[in-house]
């Protein structure tokens, strides 16, 4: 009844080619979307939303890079509880008017991120608004080899280690990381992580949240942090420390683990896994704090916080 | 290190009496929710995004309703698939700058919701944006009684029914109304359904979707579809007619089936199902046609599109 083809017909045009979830009951264009969970019966959910202006920059990046950190974005979330991802849903609000071709652009940019990351769009819903493009997507995954770790574990002594480096990901990094599902699978195979989430908001955000939910304090050490180069500030200087810390949208790992042995050690670098130690878990008591140039001052939390203005 | 209290204070405060999914693996605070899917393993999940100035208006319905809205239209999908509503995931975009009051209105909203209609929150993200309030919920359930239904399955020859009258819906209805997972339920357990959908976008854009995913074309009966008091147009008018089948957002259940014995009628009476007989499903070649005054035309799919502008 209009020049504008319909919501029906851009889905149909965009998802002719969609790799199919191993185990969908129920996939595109019914009510719900039903996936059936192999061997176990554990539904292991993510859902983080991204907005253009805030978590992109859609005339720099395209539709197709912020469809692929949408998703990423949420892998990585499974990747802290080292769990697998298995299937998403999409909730697309496009600005009005709705443009098919950044339409068609995110539908090629979600298809081949979930090629990338073995994760295939089931479901969804599509609308238009007088506003920034929200992308939200949810995934489902199953238990890893740990079952579904958390930020809760850690035990007083325990060693935190992250997977990379920290700093700087506004250069790029944050459209193009890597979810760390790899890394967590080994590190829970191995038995591992005591608890573990993922660096999005900054470690100087997230850390506290790990020794909240672990009823732990924490002493990171500063020197041992590493800092990406993209901080751009001069290495080992208290302005590119403060960058890792802060800057957020590292997606790198962080975890509580026991000391490792070195037969558990040389088993995650043959599988490519990297554990750089950044402090110790300390009584609850002692708070959160950093070492810096032999005194400690406390750690002040000054990441990404989604509701400032 | 701000006034403006952070994602985490805020929903500390927010979230602190929420009920608690039944097999909850993992709940709010981390970065997945887990919930274990009771005697199967399919999760059914659902996803529908609603923004203020489309599918609400803030100001006129304030956020305990918009939050209901958000929960409801999304149960109403679980619904359709007769499966059974477990917990929801919350992406919540607030308009900048961030309120509290909003934030505090919603989620009271969303837990008044989450208690009617036995769903827990168990998980989700917030960001602020310079845009309209974006509320994106996705369901997670178990199927039911038939497993989990959809739009494919119905035959040639089946009987068309819904589950109450039509149109008029913005008059109130379309934030008020009840998601019909009871009627669903006791369907399935009668083994009534072939097909099934949620009325959503109006009967003349969701019948032949149904019709389409089940491969049948559809005779309606213009005088047999129930028309709701709100339409405000004369009873038995076309006028009248055009409204229930096209305002959308009805949200009655939209089945296909085999006549019912007088035992399962007497059966699905007594658990309070009402089935409104409007037409037959006929050969794919035949279409989707509607009997008005002794002639047959085609239905023409006036309903709801989501992008049009």
């Amino acid at each position: 009844m209009s020049e504008i083809p319909t919501e029906d017909a851009w889905l149909a045009g965009a998802l002719r080619d969609l790799a199919r979830a191993p185990g969908t009951v129920l996939g595109i264009g019914h009510d719900v979307a039903a996936v059936r969970l192999a061997s176990d019966r554990v539904a292991v959910l993510a859902k983080d939303v991204i907005v253009d202006g805030t978590h992109f920059h859609l005339d720099a990046c395209g539709p197709r890079a912020a469809a692929r950190k949408a998703l990423a974005v949420n892998v990585s979330d499974l990747a802290a509880a080292a769990s697998v991802p298995v299937a998403f849903l999409l909730g697309l609000v496009l600005p009005r008017p709705a443009r098919r071709d950044l339409f068609d652009g995110l539908m090629a940019g979600f298809a081949d991120a979930a090629r990338e990351m073995d994760c295939a769009l089931i479901g969804g819903d599509t609308n238009v608004a007088d506003g920034p493009l929200v992308l939200s997507v949810t995934v489902l995954g199953r238990p890893g080899p740990m079952g579904v770790l958390s930020r809760a574990g850690a035990r007083v002594g325990d060693v935190l280690s992250v997977t990379g480096p920290l700093g700087g990901s506004g250069h790029g990094r944050h459209l193009t990381f890597r979810p760390r599902v790899a890394e967590a699978l080994a590190l829970a195979a191995a038995g591992v992580p005591r608890a573990m989430m993922d660096v999005s908001d900054g470690l100087s955000r997230d850390l506290p949240r790990l020794c909240r939910a672990s009823e732990v304090g924490a002493l990171l050490e500063g020197d041992a942090v590493p800092v990406h180069p993209d901080v751009g500030a001069p290495a080992g200087s208290r302005a590119a420390l403060d960058r890792a810390l802060d800057d957020g949208e590292d997606f790198e790992l962080l975890l509580a683990h026991a000391p490792l042995s070195p037969r558990v050690a040389a088993d995650l670098a043959a599988r490519g896994v990297r554990l750089v130690r950044i402090g110790t878990t300390r009584p609850a008591a002692e708070g959160v704090r950093l070492r810096w140039e032999g005194s400690s001052e406390p750690l002040e939390a000054r990441g990404w916080d989604h509701l400032a203005t």
